[in-house]
């Protein structure tokens, strides 16, 4: 499990004064990249280096508590499956008062970079993944 | 039915070089209020004026095929289910060559607006939902 | 001139019931992409097939009228300047009571492709300028 | 001065491979919510509960070296005018080599919540101002 602690700012929101429904998926991202950083495997360096690319072919994203301006949140990833080509994260918000404010899923498969044809999960990809698998939590705080 | 037609922007895309993933769902909202403009029921009215509030409880969003910086989409909207207190929307993503690019549904509730407590769906959004049930495509082309 | 009329979208404004001060960007770059359009030189073919990029060195952004959800612009776009290697434009939002709720100016400068690196203003680039520069208004109306 | 580290997500690029220019101004914004977080005004307290807004009336955006996924930034954001009803901050981008990546500048005023007629900047606002021109660096690290 990894834990990333964020603050929801004024571009997350809309004129219905809470986060637009959207930026809770950006915001899952945004922890997938801090876990991928903390791990080594920074996103940055996958995009210039690698030879193949992680899209998202699936998302899912649930809302169960308003979420305004200025809420901390926790956001907890876990690996919930990971197979030959694909891998299913998941995501649950969490607020400052212990509210689970909402959860994503993502299901993410390997490609190659040129064809974007499916291809096994790279090794470094599974490696990390594998950290996330491990027991007890690793944290952005 | 209605269709939206929109062009993917810059904006939009993401360093891999396609849009990013939850910018799909921003353009099925877009999309959404697209329609209620159509039918005389604006959200900014709405958010001014109204009483209730239809924040989305549920979304999910699947990719089938890259979408880049200016690939125009048919965006299909249809009404999968209408019930007492909440509705889901379908969103289908159709490119130039007829490729389905993408799909995502949303879940929306309809709350009072200053308590977020559910409520019935008022008359004026389920006569607008009516009209994007009725046989034949409206469409903002 | 090139006049390009957009609709304001929820996710466009934020929790303070107006348009996020950023957004007014990027809606002035949309009205770009869409003038490129309109003479034949998309920017996703630019930026797939050119051996130059033209990104955006400096950008002012003035507010002078809130704007809000709904609220309809003609954003008008001209070149106020072109020189060598760079050339600025400059956008007016005007909302349907005739009232300028604000201006961009951004000033764009052509850079190699692999090296970022300034060059002259690639023929294509320049005609496409003239086309803007030329009496009398197009628009995507 | 206030210093804000940050790190570029993919969400923040566009298909030119590197940050949307519009996204630096949000990041500068995201800063300026950081630093009323750190002096106790958090920008959600003040949205729900003052009579007062401040929105930004002007702002500038200089981009001076290419900003890509995983880049380590540091905002430096400093108080450049005060005036009655209005104030300039700067914001400074340096990136983890040293190089001055970008600067932003905005002007914010501020306005009566119900009429947006400008007022003076009420004294909780201007103590908050007062701490960001302070001898010393305060930080977000």
């Amino acid at each position: 499990m990894y834990i990333h602690e964020t603050t929801i700012r004024l571009h997350d929101t809309d004129a219905a004064g809470v986060i637009f429904f959207a930026q809770q998926l950006t915001l899952a991202h945004n922890a997938f990249e801090h876990f991928l950083d903390s791990v080594g495997l920074g996103l940055g360096h996958l995009l210039e280096h690698a030879d193949y690319r992680i899209p998202i072919v699936h998302a899912e994203s649930d809302y169960r508590a308003p979420v305004r301006v200025g809420d901390r949140l926790k956001i907890h990833v876990t690996l919930e499956r990971s197979g030959n080509t694909s891998f299913t994260l998941a995501y649950r918000f969490v607020n400052e008062s212990g509210t689970e404010t909402g959860r994503v899923r993502t299901v993410q498969v390997a490609v190659n970079r040129s064809t974007w044809t499916k291809r096994e999960l790279p090794a470094e990809l599974r490696a990390a993944l594998d950290k996330l698998a491990e027991t007890g939590a690793r944290s952005s705080l």
